[in-house]
């Protein structure tokens, strides 16, 4: 008789992007004709850069031919790809890689939910709250969870509270842990971390062996040169840290399909009698057993975002995108909303006044304002009372629609 | 202290490719400059049909303007390839699916790996042996084995043995039993079950309320017009089996990188409880949370593949592939040698005669006739006295090579 793995059944009903889904499906179907404008999900809405377009091309060209033909790649990723990443992403900040520390993925979300297989069922798991539901729902399935409570937490997950008063920026915990996501510039609430907290982490994960898994999706927004881009850029993170990366918001690669994580080869697990591994050699064999590569297109495509002209085009796509964030941040200021990040994050972070509940406030945005958003509490018991607007959207449909939202809450 | 997942260490030292790929490398390092024909790694070497790339390049166009571009697609893949894959490939075929069945995946590898995850780490698995390494090793890293033996046997997994006398396939166990792995065409191999034995599997999986999880890859190699393509062509097979398919050799996608996975919603596992839980739900949520959707440029090379160009071109392709496999079977037994497949399948499967053992055999193929085959041990321990040839080569080096191994060997 088939068994099936029962920890899918501690899950919440819906991941949360679906239940948005399903309630704006709800309303349309009885409004429909409506327009309405939709700053919830952070995909992109620009075209893809043209030189990134111009590779693709070229390597569509390149597999028509039997002499340039390429089938099977390495399946960490091609070292065109890899060594333009080291050198302009990392050795540009004063961080040295070597290329086989970067496995090229297919996206950044299969990377986050994929990583959590290198450690222990019995591993104990951090994560800050608000925080991206990968994080919690793939754990959650592999069992290092008891069931959801009442209150909305997970048994044995470590709640790292994210507040108004600390900037919305998690602090380590004073339990023991085993691993730790952490997400800066942050998915939902748009704060980042400085240097020093960066620095507070690296020395709590050297001090308690643990390791943080640091989901760097939306460093390109950083515009303040003090900030850090990548946790490598912190002393001793090469011996506690893995890297997460994406092309999705950078390059406008969600539907393209490309990210990587980097894994220094210092970085170390340990068995249950103490003796250290290094993860990298267990993600070499876990990549090695479950994936085959990256498409070759896709590669060529994200390795053309590192040419001069792909730097100069990709970078024009993130500073459209920072200067909805603004304008965004100071409307909503203006109409009197407490509004976080969107300064060196693509996500503004506003609390919802007068309402009963964030799922309340969802749907009163998309009723009065004709907006799709985020209810906090998605991403957490932390969220409750917030909302999440994307500065991923064009600029009619955002001027428009924060015109509505003034009408509807001004 | 970061605990790891100890299952790691029970894995074998090397996965089976690169194994091969140090071998050769340790070859040529030593006799540089010589040539070497590559009948191993099952990769595909005829450039992509026209009408493929025609349609990769029109939907990286629709991506450079606004107008058309494509972010974040459905997660399970875009209809216009569900409904080709539906009607082509199944309704064709008098098998009636629904497209939301159908799960659009970056490759069939990642499904394979993937898919033991809806099952209990309790539960029991089974395979044949010999078997693509990848059923076996995922299932050993989530812990449903016990550790390596010294008859090269992981504790608690079922081997199945496939022998001489039963054509290679195998037969259903008498123990109990929760999901087993069934490929065919079978890589290694070579062997294709019948509706009768197709037909004992799913009467058996029925009675013990276990599930197939049948991999499809190679179905395009079948010629005989009684074999059946799909697990769906029997009765039954709606509630109890999962079925995996792959772009890869049938339309060259090694490196474009394309497979899918059917679930018909009628297909249950179970809880410790004994209650029904549709695998369908499990994986369409697995899917939601650890996966973000193929890239929209390889879902349309995959949907062209359905036009009647493509269908055309790449029918071309698996014809040239199966010519060379009916070359290389007859010159083998001309030769003297025992031969299996290549009749239905892509890969031939051969007796290593006089040899001591199938690693010795390959050194002994790629020292004096200059030729990389895969040792059948690298598949199992049934796989010992065996070695596999890959059809997928070009002609001239596959001819090269065979005078090359009648030399050494005739």
């Amino acid at each position: 008789m088939a068994l099936i793995n029962e920890n899918f059944y501690k899950l919440r009903s819906s991941y949360l992007f679906p239940e948005v889904r399903r309630r704006v499906a709800h309303f349309t179907d009885q409004r429909p004709g409506l327009n309405i404008t939709n700053l919830g999900m952070g995909d992109v809405v620009l075209p893809l850069a043209s030189t990134v377009t111009a590779a693709m091309k070229a390597a569509v060209e390149e597999l028509e031919s039997p002499d340039t033909f390429k089938g099977y790649g390495p399946v960490q990723g091609y070292d065109f790809l890899r060594n333009a990443i080291l050198e302009q992403d990392y050795a540009s900040r004063g961080v040295q890689l070597s290329p086989d520390e970067i496995f090229i993925s297919e996206g950044s979300k299969s990377d986050c939910g994929n990583l959590q297989e290198l450690f222990s069922v019995d591993a104990r798991v951090a994560i800050a709250d608000p925080v991206y539901p990968v994080y919690v729902d793939s754990n959650v399935m592999a069992g290092r969870t008891g069931v959801l409570r009442a209150d909305r937490r997970y048994e044995r997950l470590v709640y790292l509270p994210c507040r108004e008063e600390t900037g919305f920026v998690p602090e380590p915990p004073s339990e023991t842990v085993d691993f730790v996501y952490l997400c800066s510039p942050n998915n939902p609430t748009g704060a980042v971390m400085n240097r020093q907290q960066l620095t507070d982490w690296v020395r709590w994960a050297q001090r308690t062996h643990a390791i943080l898994l640091f989901d760097a999706a939306y460093e390109a927004f950083i515009g303040d040169a003090d900030l850090p881009h990548s946790i490598y850029e912190i002393d001793g993170a090469r011996v506690c840290a893995i890297e997460m990366r994406s092309f999705s918001k950078s390059a406008g690669f969600t539907g393209v399909r490309c990210g990587f994580t980097v894994i220094p080869k210092d970085v170390m697990g340990y068995g249950s009698d103490g003796k250290g591994t290094s993860l990298h050699s267990l993600w070499s064999r876990r990549y090695a057993t479950k994936y085959n590569g990256t498409s070759y297109i896709v590669q060529r495509g994200a390795a053309a975002v590192y040419t001069p002209a792909g730097r100069k085009e990709t970078s024009v796509q993130v500073a459209f995108y920072m200067d909805n964030a603004r304008i965004m941040r100071q409307k909503l200021l203006q109409m009197g909303f407490q509004v976080w990040g969107g300064e060196n994050a693509p996500y503004v972070w506003m609390a919802t006044k007068g309402s009963k509940s964030s799922w309340d406030f969802f749907d009163r945005m998309l009723a009065e304002a004709l907006v799709i958003g985020t209810p906090g509490i998605g991403f957490g018991p932390s969220g409750e009372g917030y909302y999440r607007l994307s500065a991923f959207s064009m600029r009619e449909g955002l001027e428009d629609a924060l015109i509505r939202i003034e009408r509807a809450f001004g």
